[in-house]
């Protein structure tokens, strides 16, 4: 599990003063570039070496609003990887306003991603990018298949 | 339903050339907004007379890519209306690069909101909302419930 | 010149409840892809071709705020255009909420672009792409230089 | 001066792989805002008494292109606070990829703010907001006019 420790920003808040829906999922792909950094690996060179990870399904359900300048808590884990695809799932809290009291689950969410090439076709990752597949199996409960 | 077109813009691209994930949920707010408006509301007085339409869950599945400057086609609908919440769906269409040729799906979505007001609290839209509450249930297939 | 009609979104809006000072970026961008299109040009074949068109200065002075909804007129002019470099100029109205008045300016900016290829060096754009060129010299006052 | 470290995030980069003009926009903010909270300020707080910081003209020019990942470091300065206004100034560095390495200026930057009420009147923040005036102008280097 991968985490990360940020604030609302104010152009992420919408007119209500709520982190508007559509920023959690810039939130997740922050969380997902952090877990695989934290993993040793970065996607800015996955993408050089020809390596992309689309989105295929994205999810969110909101709980509690997050509002400007709250201390927002991303968890991130990866929970599948198959030599085609991998599934990543999220959890966003918030503390009190100044950090402090127990932290409250904002939301939950999910997206599951496609190994392509840089022609846009699916590939094998196991088979085209042993490393990547040998790093990402790793942290899995059960490993991959 | 409510159909929109328009373009994948710049800023809606990532680096992959395609329109990011993140940037349909913006679309969705606006087929949202632009169904409303073609029942003759604005969701801006809405919001001016203390009734707000947080987001719930989002989800969304891409089927294909939809790139810069692509031709793109938004159906929304409204497919549930209760009286403390709402639920729509969405399909992004594009067409040929000229705009001709058959329209291919690009993604599938929908939306849950909950109606609350300006202390965010849950409401009852039918008691304190009757003519939106009308304009509403109108449109629904068997009516509102 | 180019007009665009368009409304301020719902994701463009603030905490104040106007249109985010860094969004008229975006629409300034929508201005300048569409004056390209108007012209017979599409930015996303530049791209495609080896012709990029980063940005090397921006500015923007707010007059007047743009609300949720509000319909929004955008003046985009191609004021210089020069072998390695260019620049763009816009002014944004808004009308009265049904769009009926007059219309009132809300803001002033301008963009400065150069012209460079897909190894990121910079480019004589009358030497390489000589149609490109002709097409956006055509429009100048005093044409190019 | 106020410093910050972040990186050019995924859903911040545009088909050229640079992070797209627009965004700086978003890092200023965030740079304004950990500048007032490191003079013990929340600007959240402010719009809920009442006190708004509008964005009346923005600049940038940008240098060097920031690409995704790219370590960033923001320095934000307030250079002017006047009754009714305010000025900000703004320098973006990159590292090398793995953060090492001289920084390199990227980009810089400007923006001017009013200050206004919950009615978007202009207000003279000495008089309406002194607690916030004498901390806004302690750390200018002539004072506040």
């Amino acid at each position: 599990m991968h985490r990360q420790a940020f604030r609302a920003e104010y152009h992420e808040v919408d007119s209500m003063g709520f982190a508007y829906y559509g920023m959690y999922f810039n939130w997740f792909t922050r969380g997902r570039i952090g877990l695989l950094r934290e993993l040793g690996m970065r996607y800015a060179d996955w993408e050089r070496e020809g390596l992309f990870l689309p989105v295929l399904r994205a999810e969110c359900q909101y709980h509690m609003p997050v509002q400007l300048d709250d201390p927002v808590e991303l968890e991130t884990r990866l929970v599948e990887c198959r030599r085609t695809r991998m599934r990543f799932v999220y959890r966003v809290f918030k503390g009190g306003p100044d950090g402090g009291g127990p932290a409250a689950l904002c939301a939950e969410g999910a997206t599951d991603h496609a190994f392509i090439d840089g022609r846009r076709r699916p590939i094998d990752v196991r088979k085209h990018f042993p490393a990547i597949w040998a790093s990402l199996t790793r942290i899995l409960p059960g490993g991959g298949a």
